[in-house]
């Protein structure tokens, strides 16, 4: 098989075979086909599109090409969530514990954040004690003894993935759906998942801007699961505004806590129940969506799954004691409240500059290899929708910048500032907005969301 | 700049400025943009192709990627002659002399052949003693005094040229007009030429199967010459069999000398006066074709043209007798004859085959680095039209291969002979055929051909 003549047929527009996807996946990841080569193809694919037979290929061959986990001693069905990422997005801090404490089994292995979303594990990170790494033995244990474990992405997962991403990331080839598609299924079916429950974020905070797009990621990434027998469903879900009103790692772990504890914002709830009530229905332990949902509201106003998000925290090592007493998390030096510069209705929010803003003071890396402080981050005042007087705090800073001799922000800080301010539309009328939760896709075609 | 969002520009079908095509070109060809970013924008070409404009700013930028010959000391307007390659097309060694004689200073930059189709170079080193290397000054000088000069392309020439084609042929973007076309202009910009007559190959021996293809492409060289005030024209001619009858490098040379002489192959007369007549008139030697194809036409028959021709292989220290004697020349040490399988008419040769089985026969490079014999080829004893009987000869191989100890030939030599049987198809009864030449594209438009 000649590299040259697969690029070539892609470029075509022909299909190609399990064959040919499988030798492009292994010899790339071995070195073996460079990457001036993968590049072209992947640009080839950009413009052909793949088949949903060639993207389940893809996906398994990537999920094939390193350690792929056997989560077979591990009682029930493992149902995995994944979020294609957001801003305040903490889903996984609330439903990890939410849906153990209802009896589905939660295996999970996370990422960090990079850019202007976050990652459950640097989240997790912000909890003392905390400790993301795990053999898989414990892992499995833990699981089979609590029903939840979280830990970081072990090194050797889908490399052929990574290396792709990588070269996709500087070659303008990273906004293909196939590819974007594969890419995330094959990290969860080498973790080891079941079944699938997928958040397909769209609007101004997500990767896709728009709703066709996140439809059409959704669909694919629904079709891969039904192409390698793992049940999958997405939800359509808005991130035209950052989820619940904080964004940075320990102000996120206290907003879940409070979630768990019953209260918290609500569209956060609803989003966790969303996806809780389908990941209950695919591991079987609910007959349908609204017995299932009835079963998550319980479990958060009896305080099991509290309960639940103790036990976890102890298991890894960390200190359960945040569950009652969320001041135990860092915090950061001061608050600086960011005010309206008018009267009216907040009438939309720029998500991806919240997110910027938070990685700015610190929340987040603007590469991989940046440092972050667990403590800092932005609690929004408001939210779509709310009334707002001129000088009311439209969010806080918590920061822990340093003032200069001046008693002045740095430069730096001051354009944080401005960036948060500007997020916020300010008009004089209210405006109509968007649902929180948009669709459901699943192997029968999509749905419009109807709450249940 | 960042090359990643130069290739997204591309790959999102927006126009790219002259200034980030330079950077392009200049940072690739200095190593600092990697081979994996250049391929994948080759692929957004391929898909998105380029403007007019981008193609003579990717062209300009190419040719100036290196040395450029500076032709101003020699006298009169330079006409440079391309072909896009063919089998059998010996027509620069008919034309250069011919227009040379004609008062049209030719100061040609030759290369090497590969794979079926051949160079002239390696056809005029055929010639004892011919030297294909020659200083800037010894190359001026001698096309002052004698009007002519061949050299081999010096190693500076247009090396982001050099470096991105063989990036594409390794990554399926080699067939892309724009990029073909700029290949092809840079070379001839940064060889010195002030005008161009282009011959665009087309059928089964061309690289442009399609007639179609090949006009795109003779209309984006043309369309490049006339942004770069190089005034260009292109004639579109018939590949379907080679032309004449030669095929190898001694042998074609041998063709050449006897059209010099006045006799030759019909159809390499007639390119060679088609072209030659367009040279003529841009070279402001005639003030029309018609005066410059009766000028041409008398000095083939008056020994001007073949004289010119002596004149020229001694000035570059080649042995000049073969002018009149040509069995001078290297010749093979067995002829085979290839007889026809049926009566008929030849219907169709199969020019690429032809050109292959000359390769196998060590004509060819079958890769840049294979030795090549000079002597060997294949000479056709019928063309497209012939009648056939049975039996008869429909070409001769000149070969040097070894018969094996039973006193046959190997293997090899056996498949050759099938190739090129098999290149002939003979039917019952007589085809119509395509004209030699198809159209003339000049910056005013495409026109039929009509002879003059």
């Amino acid at each position: 098989m000649r590299t040259v003549d697969l690029i070539e047929k892609k470029r075509d527009g022909h299909e190609m075979t399990a064959e040919e996807i499988q030798y492009l996946i292994r010899e790339y990841n071995a070195g073996r086909i460079p990457d001036y080569q993968m590049s072209a193809w992947a640009m080839a694919v950009f413009f052909r599109g793949m088949s949903i037979r060639e993207t389940a290929d893809l996906t398994l061959a990537m999920a094939n090409s390193g350690d792929v986990m056997d989560l077979g001693p591990i009682h029930g069905i493992k149902v995995d969530k994944h979020s294609t990422g957001g801003v305040g997005d903490k889903t996984t801090l609330v439903l990890g514990p939410l849906v153990a404490a209802a009896g589905v089994p939660v295996a999970k292995m996370s990422g960090r954040g990079l850019g202007h979303t976050g990652g459950t594990i640097d989240k997790l990170e912000s909890i003392k004690g905390f400790a993301v790494e795990r053999t898989r033995q414990d892992f499995i244990l833990q699981v089979n003894e609590c029903g939840l474990a979280v830990i970081s992405q072990s090194g050797n997962i889908t490399p052929a993935d990574k290396k792709l991403y990588a070269l996709r990331d500087v070659t303008a080839t990273v906004n293909s759906i196939p590819l974007i598609a594969s890419s995330v299924m094959s990290k969860k079916i080498a973790s080891g998942a079941d079944a699938i429950v997928l958040d397909v974020k769209t609007g101004s905070g997500a990767f896709m801007k728009s709703l066709d797009e996140a439809v059409k990621l959704a669909q694919a990434m629904v079709n891969i699961g039904t192409q390698v027998g793992r049940e999958t469903i997405a939800l359509i879900s808005e991130m035209d505004q950052p989820l619940g009103f904080a964004v940075g790692n320990a102000l996120e772990v206290r907003e879940a806590i409070e979630t768990l504890q019953g209260g918290g914002p609500e569209d956060l709830k609803l989003l966790c129940l969303a996806l809780g009530a389908y990941m209950l229905v695919l591991g079987k332990k609910a007959s349908g969506l609204q017995e299932a949902k009835d079963r998550l509201q319980e479990l958060l106003v009896n305080g099991l799954a509290l309960e639940k998000f103790s036990e976890f925290i102890s298991a890894q090592g960390g200190d359960a004691s945040v569950a009652q007493n969320p001041d135990l998390l860092p915090s950061a030096g001061r608050q600086i409240e960011i005010s309206a510069g008018a009267s009216g209705y907040v009438t939309a929010i720029n998500a991806e500059d919240i997110g910027l803003a938070a990685m700015m003071l610190g929340a987040g890396r603007e590469t991989k290899d940046s440092a972050i402080d667990l403590s800092v981050g932005i609690v929004l005042r408001k939210k779509l929708g709310d009334p707002v007087v001129m000088g009311e705090a439209l969010a806080v800073l918590h920061t822990n910048s340093i003032r200069n001799e001046a008693g002045n922000h740095d430069k730096k800080h001051s354009e944080i500032e401005r960036k948060v301010q500007k997020a916020f539309q300010i008009s004089p009328h209210p405006a109509q907005f968007r649902p929180l939760i948009h669709a459901v896709v699943t192997k029968d075609g999509i749905k419009e969301w109807k709450d249940f």
